[in-house]
């Protein structure tokens, strides 16, 4: 028995020769000799990996972090990235083959075996993110007129073949899935009775095109560990398990956080500096553009600003805050969209929300800043103009974060867009031209 | 069979009697009769929650969300909720029974079986967020002298109380873990074989007071669906399964994005304008107050900007520069520091990575604007001290993003707060300071 390894892991000495190397990882779990693998340059890990037996190469493979994974795919010969590919199950086979360039992936699917080539080919032409996309092929499913010992036959027979069995499904001769029976009642079942009395009838299914995300929902609502994917026919043809769910789960969260950070964590994998760069530049020329317009509204205010100078201390504020607002705004209605919270449709409700809390933040901030100005200036008409704008930007950001992820989801766009620094941008600028457009308007009572 | 209910759910009448309700929800999954009573005021909820059985009752109060359970719960009578806590595992009821006031937990504790009492007191005792918080005691262990068929009269008996059996746990008889016996195994095994011949003795644990978090990362390497919870002896002393897994990685996720975006998620409950005023406030404030920390900065240098106006349109790019790549640094930096990344300790080598990035973005954003301003106001004076700050800036932000991270872990606060509102603010205000400072030391050959 041992307890799971500490964080640091093992570390192995990379001057050490593959053999060496192989030996000390001998024996581990999978996905610990891919972590220890992953702190080598590819040729080396690629060399190691050749050291080991191919079934435990082959769970490694698919325990390596997607950069590790591209490097060695690109220095594997087909021949062996077939041999490692066959040990695995469909959806990991698939994983792999997929992320080959065509002509290494038609020699690689040519070296495997019928059946398994087969499998492949079918969930290749899912989209990555759907259902059919993260199902497995492997299934045991047993006809609904089936005694349990013929039940338990099939369990054996494809043990082999499948990693974990939770369930088996019952099916009608067209394998139109019918109930589902778990391994716990097969356990508990009086040998001699039949499949049809002790299965579960009510099974809940997912369809091959139902985004992942949705499939993890279903997964999280109803507590499952394993779920048979039907065709638009209601024809059994895979299944996902939970750990596959658990990553999608993980990539969705980086996938939201990504977005409002501006970066991506393939980051952590780049060493060159001009590779991190073009992943955040983009974001930041986003900022680099609202800044420059920024510039172009106040040039247009520049008459005020010359009069009463202190118009421009306020500026920071007002754009901190139209930034903070938009993005607490976006970011409850984003997450209010989630299919779980079934808050969809209803725009006008949540703006009516959005503008209540709106008001009373705006009252809250407006009114401190503006004693705050008039006690620090002595200037009251340049504390109503400061403290009025922050008012209305607060109205405006809500309103904007509120409104936009609306818009962009009706765009087919995914609304998390908002929560990145397009929002925040704009309301930069919209934020300058309420605070100078309102402070011009009382130009003659400042100063 | 059924497929899982669209999205919108099962919509009941308000208007219906609680037996109709009721009725109509009968034969649902708990999941989806705590989706339809959710949007029902607590007080209706409550009544329609006495009509159902008595178990159908307890598993629905496992599925609401938390705001719902802590509503319902404060209008439910004791001997009520010990008899639904009695039908719950002990995971979930002890869930349910820590957050009761202590008076009414222990009017609820002292109705429930001796058994069922002594387990939700011991789990009660270990803190929220820990894998002894999130364990349920019950378990299917067997001595490692038994026979397969004893280890299956167990699973018989236990079959009533535990929902999910994934794994028989073989002991020794101190309770101390020697190894796991899938039922998968169990079905396949030779009547007669003896526990010790098929189990698997190498077991995958966590202690109890392992954070959850880290639990979560055992679960996602090593693709579980249970983990058995050991004390620091050794002894086996519960289990946790994935289902649990799943919710620990949606709360943490949330947290990091509540953190990004200032707000909470538990505002989607939440009516009272006031009441989600109260939750987003403190980040505003912190906004405002950096606001006027600018513009005290600003003031300061009043000289130089009523000199060359100009310089205030473009105070804004500056704040959101440093603002932007601020947050991209500290987001990568707090992403690197996961435990599963094993990127922890290295300061000074990820600084040092992230100055060649910001170098090469300051030089590319810093030239770009230089060349944008200069053309625009012919001023090329002007142009690079824009220019010069905004270089300045990115690399100023970019240090403080990597280093205040490791600050807040050193200090023992939760390093993804340099994510929040904080850094941004500081951003501001050293960005500002830079800038003007840059400018004022150039004043007399701008304008």
């Amino acid at each position: 028995m041992s307890d799971h390894l500490d964080e640091a892991g093992i570390v192995l000495d990379p001057e050490a020769t593959p053999e060496s190397m192989a030996e000390r990882l001998a024996g581990l779990h999978p996905a610990d000799i891919a972590a220890a693998l992953e702190r080598l340059d590819a040729e080396t890990l690629v060399r190691v990996l050749r050291e080991l037996d191919t079934e435990t190469a082959a769970d490694v493979l698919t325990d390596l972090d997607e950069h590790s994974l591209a490097e060695i795919l690109d220095i594997l010969e087909a021949p062996d990235i077939a041999d490692m590919a066959s040990e695995l199950e469909s959806d990991d086979a698939t994983d792999v083959i997929g992320t080959l360039t065509p002509p290494k992936q038609s020699v690689v699917l040519s070296r495997l075996e019928e059946d398994d080539r087969r499998a492949v080919e079918d969930l290749l032409q899912y989209t990555d993110e759907s259902a059919g996309g993260i199902m497995a092929a492997e299934l045991v499913y047993v006809n609904q007129n089936a005694s349990i010992d013929e039940a338990i036959a099939l369990i054996r027979e494809a043990a082999d073949e499948i990693e974990e069995i939770h369930n088996v499904y019952v099916t009608d001769r067209d394998r139109r899935l019918r109930g589902v029976l778990s391994i716990r009642a097969l356990v508990l079942a009086r040998r001699g009775a039949r499949v049809a009395d002790i299965m579960q009838p009510d099974v809940v299914t997912v369809s091959t095109e139902m985004d992942q995300e949705d499939v993890a929902e279903v997964f999280r609502k109803y507590d499952l560990v394993v779920i048979p994917v039907v065709d638009p026919e209601g024809t059994l043809v895979g299944r996902i398990t939970v750990d596959d769910i658990i990553d999608v789960i993980h990539e969705e969260a980086e996938e939201d956080i990504s977005i409002m950070a501006g970066t991506r964590e393939e980051e952590l994998h780049e060493d060159s500096a001009l590779r991190v760069s073009r992943i955040r530049l983009p974001w930041l020329v986003i900022g680099a553009l609202g800044g420059l317009g920024s510039a172009t509204v106040m040039s247009h205010y520049r008459f005020s600003l010359e009069k009463v100078l202190a118009l421009a201390f306020f500026v920071p504020i007002i754009t901190a805050m139209g930034g903070n607002v938009g993005l607490q705004t976006s970011t409850i209605i984003v997450r209010g969209m989630r299919p779980e919270r079934g808050l969809g449709g209803e725009t006008v409700s949540r703006l009516l929300k959005e503008w209540r809390v709106a008001i009373t933040n705006a009252v809250i901030l407006g009114g401190a800043i503006c004693l705050a100005v008039g006690l620090w200036f002595k200037d009251w008409g340049l504390a109503f103009v400061v403290g009025g704008s922050l008012a209305a930007v607060i109205l405006v950001a809500a309103t904007l974060g509120t409104v936009v992820p609306f818009a962009l989801r009706r765009a087919g766009v995914d609304p998390a867009v908002a929560q990145g620094p397009f929002v925040t941008t704009l309301n930069d600028i919209i934020g300058i031209m309420v605070y100078l457009g309102l402070a011009s308007a009382f130009i003659d009572r400042l100063g």
